[in-house]
C-alpha cells in the first residue's frame, strides 16, 4: 500500500501513528505528496483525491481510500479490528465523539495556519483567527475537564489529540496551551515518549 | 434524543435525512441551534459541543455525540446496523471514501460561504474561493466519471452527496453544476423526489 502524505500534516501523522501502533507500518510505503491551498495538483486531483488533500491510501489493487479517519479504520481492520476503535457499545460512541472533537480542533488549527501563512496579508481577518483559536481553547478545556478519557486502552481519539498537540507545538511553540491544563500537559509528556510519536515528529520539507 | 441543528446546514441535513431513511426520526426532537463564525455561543460550547458546530445529538441520558458522521452511524445502529453504512468488506471502504469525498466538497462549499457571506469584503481572497470551487468541481467530475457508485442500496455517501447538491442549489442557484454532468444531474432529480429530501429542504431562519 502507498500512503500519500506530508511530514507536517497532522491528519497524515494520525495515519502514520496508527499504522505503527497497529503493527502494520511495514506494509505501507510512504510517498510525499505536496498539497497546499491554491496549488492546482491536476494529476493528484484526477487520479487520487479530487479534494487535493493528504493523506490518501492507494491499495495494491489500485483502489484509493481517504480521509484519515477512513484509512485508520481500514488499518485497524487489517490488524484484526477493534484495536484502536472500539467495535461497538458506548465506548465506540465516546471514542468517536472525542475523535471528532480532536479533528475539529485540528481543522481549526489548519484554518489558522492557512490564514496566517498562505493568505496574503491584506486579506487576513484577525477575528476569524481569534474565532478558530477560541474553538481550540474550548476543546482543550473540555478535554482537561473530562480527562478520564485520556486513560484506558490507547485509541484513535488519543492519537488524533496527540497529533493536534504536536501540531500546535510545531507551528506555534509560543502558544502556551499547557498552563492551567496540568492533566493534558502530563499526558502529552507521556505521549511524546511513545515510539509511534517519536517516529513521526512533524517537519517542513524543502 | 435531541438534535441541535440549523435548517440551512448540509451536515445537519445529512443526519435528518438519515433519520428519516432509517425510520428513527420519531425518536428525535429537532432543536434549532444558532451557530456562525465569530459567534461566541459560550453556553453551547461548554455544555454541548466545544467546536460550536451543528449537528450535535444529545441522548436521553445526557451523553453528547457528534459530528454528523458519528451521529449517522449511531442512528444506523439504532435501526439495526448496516442499513446505510455497509458493515464490512470492500463496499464499506468504497462507501466511506465516497462519503469522505462528499464531506470534503461540502467543507469547501462552507468555506466559500464563510468567505463570501461572513468575512468583511476587504478581507476576502478571491483565489481562495476559486480554489475551493475547484475542489468541488473536481469532486463532481469524479463522481460523474464514476457514476456506478450512484447505484445500489441507498447509503450515507448518497445522502451526503445529495445534501451537498441541495446546498449548492440553495446558496448558489446560478452555479450550473448540472451541465456536462448528465448522470449526476438525473440522479439529483430522482433524489429530490425522495420523501427524506423533500422533508428537509434547506432554508434560512429569521
Amino acid at each position: 500500500m502507498e500512503l500519500r502524505y506530508l511530514p507536517a500534516s497532522p491528519f497524515a501523522r494520525k495515519v502514520r501513528v496508527a499504522a505503527i501502533e497497529l503493527g502494520v507500518s511495514d506494509q505501507i510505503e510512504p510517498v510525499i505528496q505536496q498539497v497546499a491551498p491554491t496549488r492546482e495538483n491536476r494529476d493528484y486531483a484526477k487520479t487520487v483525491n479530487a479534494l487535493r488533500k493528504v493523506p490518501a491510501l492507494i491499495l495494491d489493487d489500485g483502489r484509493v481510500m481517504y480521509d484519515s479517519s477512513v484509512i485508520c479504520e481500514y488499518l485497524d481492520g487489517c490488524a484484526g479490528g477493534g484495536k484502536i476503535i472500539p467495535a461497538s457499545g458506548p465506548d465506540r460512541w465516546e471514542t468517536l465523539t472525542r475523535h471528532a472533537l480532536a479533528q475539529g480542533m485540528t481543522d481549526a488549527a489548519i484554518q489558522v495556519r492557512y490564514e496566517t501563512a498562505y493568505r496574503p496579508e491584506e486579506h487576513r481577518w484577525p477575528a476569524y483567527v481569534d474565532d478558530q483559536w477560541d474553538r481550540i481553547e474550548n476543546g482543550l478545556d473540555w478535554v482537561e475537564a473530562n480527562s478520564k478519557g485520556l486513560e484506558g486502552p490507547f485509541n484513535i481519539a488519543h492519537i488524533a489529540l496527540g497529533c493536534l498537540l504536536g501540531y500546535l507545538d510545531f507551528r506555534w511553540p509560543e502558544a502556551d496551551w499547557r498552563s492551567n491544563r496540568p492533566r493534558l500537559s502530563s499526558w502529552s509528556d507521556w505521549l511524546s515518549r511513545r515510539h509511534s510519536f517519536k517516529q513521526t515528529m512533524p517537519h517542513d520539507i524543502a
